[in-house]
């Protein structure tokens, strides 16, 4: 299962009994955490959320909505008897606000906690199955956004047409990594005879808080499914750019410019208690958007 | 009204729906905050608490499900634009953590944040009408208890014992201070001729979290209200002893020997989801004994 599953959809103050923002994405077996504002564990709990499976938890940028959660989620994971590794990425100054906290309550942990400073464009997770960049938006702090690539699948080998042209076994996994095959007698043999394409990776992305930016969309062009915040109706666009974030049509356009497959917009100012417009104004724009709604999951298909 | 609002009654990680620990105590037109869990803005917003009227947040010790709440809570009132000066007590340790937090946001607070550290079995706060003392409880780290102490009330005249004695009104102010008067001829008039007493003053105390202390009964000799952690249940005494708490027991002792005129148990562990035991452990020795259930206000009458 490769999907993302919404604890938070609220920006700031918490409205409407909506959450500030978290969001957990699943891989196969590995939850991923995508900020942690305040309550996030009590959303997990009710969500029923596997604590133990979080592996790498990600915090954008330092604004309280986006991680106040992220030092009670730790203790917690103390208090239950983690065990295992936690990776953290976020800005530089986050580590040393967990570290005073950690230190004030004489806390120990028995897991390892490793603290990964975030990078600007680049590759900050190269798992197995799966990698994480992250990329730099404007907003009013440092901050950043996401993108989980599923890794490109092999290819599929032909059986016939690997025994008709006596490809030796041991070049099997170059032909799945798409290479040709180079004969004793000097012919080159194409991969594409000899092999036949899996389905394309998938990929999520996640625009953390961020001013109206033309340059997501080459971040996320093309990914099967994008979140991006949308706290503000459209005609909010001038009090948007103030303050550093993004409108429905706004969210709507990167949508459309990426030509990614799916949109789910969230982050959605307290000052709003019915959403129904965010939706509407946003599929003017970008037909198949999605409201974010909390403890919804969103497969990723294609 | 002098009351006292429960937001959360768990303690360490939230469980049963149940918070970490935060009560408002409302004392007239003034809110008081004692101990800030995580999520403690949420149970504000969900109990109708008025924001605006916290004048003075108390944090007891930097265990997280004491005080993970309060920079969200602090930045929640910048954010609706809080202008009233904020008075916030605790350990020394508290302000790099919270300074480091504002900072990082680059959040300047338009309103004045006072930090106080907390001293050692002394008044803190002495406002016009209740004093709060702090006291030392022993827990796994520096700790306090509070006891919130409305002032005496001023005695009331005897209307024909002053005409009677010819006593200037100008003395009216001593007089229901309990002052004797001295007349032109050096007579002494006592006090209790002049006056009757008024009704004595009414009590609330929050133990934090402590080990069973017979000490703490001596801080909270006679209150009209308190309310003691019971985490654990009586059978659990050695594990309450190693983890620095108490059990329903040992709470209700403490209530018993300080001669308390009610009790209220809080702060249980997450490993217990009915807590009607509690209830029934705690009258067998302290039969006015009351559950802190969430959103429940308790009058402090007398």
């Amino acid at each position: 299962m490769f999907g993302v599953t919404i604890l938070g959809n609220n920006s700031a103050v918490p409205a409407y009994n909506r959450h500030p923002t978290a969001q957990i994405v699943t891989f196969q077996d590995q939850l991923i955490l995508f900020d942690c504002g305040e309550g996030t564990q009590l959303q997990i709990t009710k969500y029923k959320i596997k604590w133990g499976k979080i592996k790498h938890i990600f915090i954008s940028h330092l604004h309280g909505d986006h991680y106040f959660g992220l030092i009670g989620l730790i203790s917690s994971m103390y208090l239950l008897g983690r065990k295992d590794i936690l990776y953290v990425y976020g800005p530089v100054a986050l580590k040393p606000i967990l570290d005073l906290q950690l230190n004030a309550a004489n806390t120990q942990l028995p897991f390892e906690l490793v603290f990964i400073p975030l990078g600007v464009d680049c590759v900050v997770l190269n798992e197995m199955k799966y990698t994480v960049e992250c990329f730099a938006t404007q907003h009013r702090i440092e901050s950043r956004g996401f993108v989980v690539r599923e890794k490109r699948k092999p290819r599929k080998i032909n059986k016939e047409a690997v025994l008709f042209h006596h490809i030796p076994t041991q070049f099997y996994e170059k032909l799945q990594d798409g290479s040709d095959y180079t004969n004793k007698d000097g012919v080159v043999i194409k991969n594409d005879i000899l092999t036949t394409p899996n389905t394309p990776g998938r990929s999520y992305a996640y625009s953390g808080d961020t001013l109206f930016d033309e340059n997501v969309a080459n971040h996320v062009k093309g990914v099967s499914l994008l979140y991006h915040e949308s706290t503000y109706l459209k005609n909010m666009e001038d009090n948007a750019k103030f303050r550093f974030h993004s409108t429905t049509h706004q969210a709507a356009t990167i949508a459309k410019i990426a030509n990614v497959k799916k949109l789910i917009i969230g982050h959605f100012s307290s000052k709003y208690e019915n959403l129904d417009i965010f939706l509407n104004e946003a599929q003017e724009v970008f037909p198949n958007t999605f409201l974010a709604t909390e403890g919804t999951t969103h497969r990723i298909t294609s």
